[in-house]
């Protein structure tokens, strides 16, 4: 299953091998990430070098398969690759040190970032299934959330008792660090999750994920703790940022460029009053990465294709006032866009 | 205060100028890390380049200090760079593509790698009082999960609840995945916590951490769920590992290189016929990353000095039978050992 995807990259490099070092490229190739691991690809098959302390997991975890996991010695392994051809690496990925030590060692070369983007960007079914998985833990977690949620409660709570309702439904880990922004807080697209305690009349923005066999997701939801009947400007940008996201879902099919989807979102926020404040791109790609390929932007020419997996998620931001973003993990499916969130609500929740 | 971290990095490096683009480095210079951000330092004061989405956050937070936010723009960054005598960068830390997209824009690149080393590797006191932080965040948590401990409960649970707990206490995340092993999983030192259900009598294994403002703590108890009178092997072994932590605490001083520390606690699991289970070093370095210098073990010639912070973990496995660690992050003080951690007992746990 796995030792496809390092055929996959191989056939792409052109090169007779593939050597890497980078943790998510390691685990693109194996399905394991040890720390200090590397692995090699030839026509022969898959090499993961480890050493002691993961051997013995290594060897059970992958016992079955055609990966095979060896102790790491350098100067077998710096022996190995300058006999090849040619060895592709990912210069964005490759440490310059270790660019030196392998050139030093006689291993000739090549540049291969371009087979990694396109293998790694349309995703396989077990890919697929792996994303779709980890959107629903994190759909399950916030609709368990919601109920718990109280007045006093800070941001920093909010965000653990969100991550451990992940962990305990079967997440790895988060994808990124969670973050939840009270009141106008969520006018800051990166709020610094904090100490600032939820009073009556507050918007709450979250912005989380989870990972499953380290494939991430990622979503955000917006919406009120009570309505303190302030909230006449923050409702009618929430309904035009929604209708954005959900006319993005409708109209964005295969073959279109980034630049082109991301005007579907942008073009309606335009026409409802809200173009300037809607102050970054429409999506980003999400893999093994929680920020890949394909970008979804202004200025993006890449074009949409079935199997790749985005972000959906127009967003307004009025500098201390309010901050709305709605945000899904989606794909592209048979032309088409099929959200992996069906099971949070989307119209405007007041708590 | 944090540009004096900048400033001992230039001073050290010898260079016109420094930059980085690595998160932990970006963190050590900025106390921020915004992704895709990256840092100049020159006898100047800092400038930290990040995106419009980190840009009001940076400001924020960076607000009376010495350290500017600014817009990232490639050209101008480039240009900046190209015109020092000589710039500084991690070959550890940069990317290969990143090397050479500075080196065509004609920047005069130099190696510095050791300056980091050598800044990073002896803490400050605001680092030092970081790392107790999340040291004492990582007992309290441990401390308040013992009572919550049930039969049935699986190694992800308990990790979710401890990793809550830390949360809560007001860890900015994990420092490593928790590793939670029941029964015979203890014996695997890099054990992958899975869905097997907590039984009577079991041991059980967890070793976990966290970060406060980037720094990590790292603990590791080992203790009995129940007693069902099988753990004879289990207990003189406990026995011999606690006395070769305490052995290390009491008798490693600074001076000492990393293979006499490492010495004293194998030498005394040796003398108690362990010798060949001790299966690892005896310690590693801790700071913004879990592992760092200075390593101490049986080959490192590091000499160990005031304000280094290190892991004292000696171990015992039995492959399939049981596994045993105790660990502590310690550090250096008037050339003794003083550990972070002392609000959890050592003595065996019996649940």
């Amino acid at each position: 299953m796995v030792y496809a995807n390092g055929k996959k990259i191989l056939q792409l490099s052109g090169c007779e091998a593939v050597y890497t070092s980078c943790m998510y490229q390691l685990r693109y190739i194996t399905g394991l990430e040890p720390e200090n691991g590397c692995a090699v690809v030839d026509k022969t098959g898959v090499t993961l070098y480890t050493d002691m302390r993961y051997m013995e997991a290594a060897e059970k975890l992958l016992a079955g398969t055609d990966i095979k996991p060896v102790l790491y010695k350098q100067d077998e392994l710096l022996k190995r690759l300058a006999a090849y051809e040619s060895v592709g690496i990912s210069f964005d990925q490759t440490a310059h040190v270790e660019y030196l030590a392998l050139e030093k060692a006689g291993a000739k070369l090549k540049n291969i970032d371009d087979a990694y983007t396109q293998a790694m960007t349309v995703k396989n079914e077990w890919e697929l299934g792996n994303i779709a998985k980890a959107c629903e833990i994190a759909e399950d977690a916030f609709n368990e959330l919601l109920p718990e949620i109280k007045e006093g409660m800070t941001e920093t709570e909010v965000a653990a008792m969100l991550e451990y309702k992940m962990r305990k439904l079967g997440a790895q880990g988060v994808s990124f660090e969670t973050i939840v922004a009270f009141g106008a807080h969520a006018a800051v697209p990166h709020h610094e999750t904090g100490l600032t305690k939820l009073k009556f009349g507050d918007e709450i923005l979250i912005d989380f994920g989870c990972k499953v066999n380290g494939y991430c997701s990622d979503i955000t939801r917006t919406f009120l703790f009570g309505d303190d009947g302030k909230h006449e400007d923050f409702k009618k940008a929430y309904a035009s940022v929604l209708k954005a996201h959900n006319l993005a879902k409708e109209k964005i099919v295969a073959g279109m460029t980034g630049k082109e989807a991301d005007a579907i979102a942008r073009d309606s926020l335009k026409a409802d009053g809200y173009g300037d404040l809607f102050t970054h791109s429409l999506g980003h790609g999400i893999g093994l990465n929680i920020h890949e390929k394909p970008i979804v932007s202004p200025r993006s020419e890449q074009v949409l294709q079935n199997g790749m997996v985005f972000s959906d998620e127009p967003g307004v931001y009025v500098a201390g006032e309010y901050g709305i973003r709605i945000e899904d993990t989606v794909t592209l499916k048979d032309g088409k866009v099929m959200s992996f969130m069906s099971k949070t609500d989307k119209k405007l929740i007041i708590l």
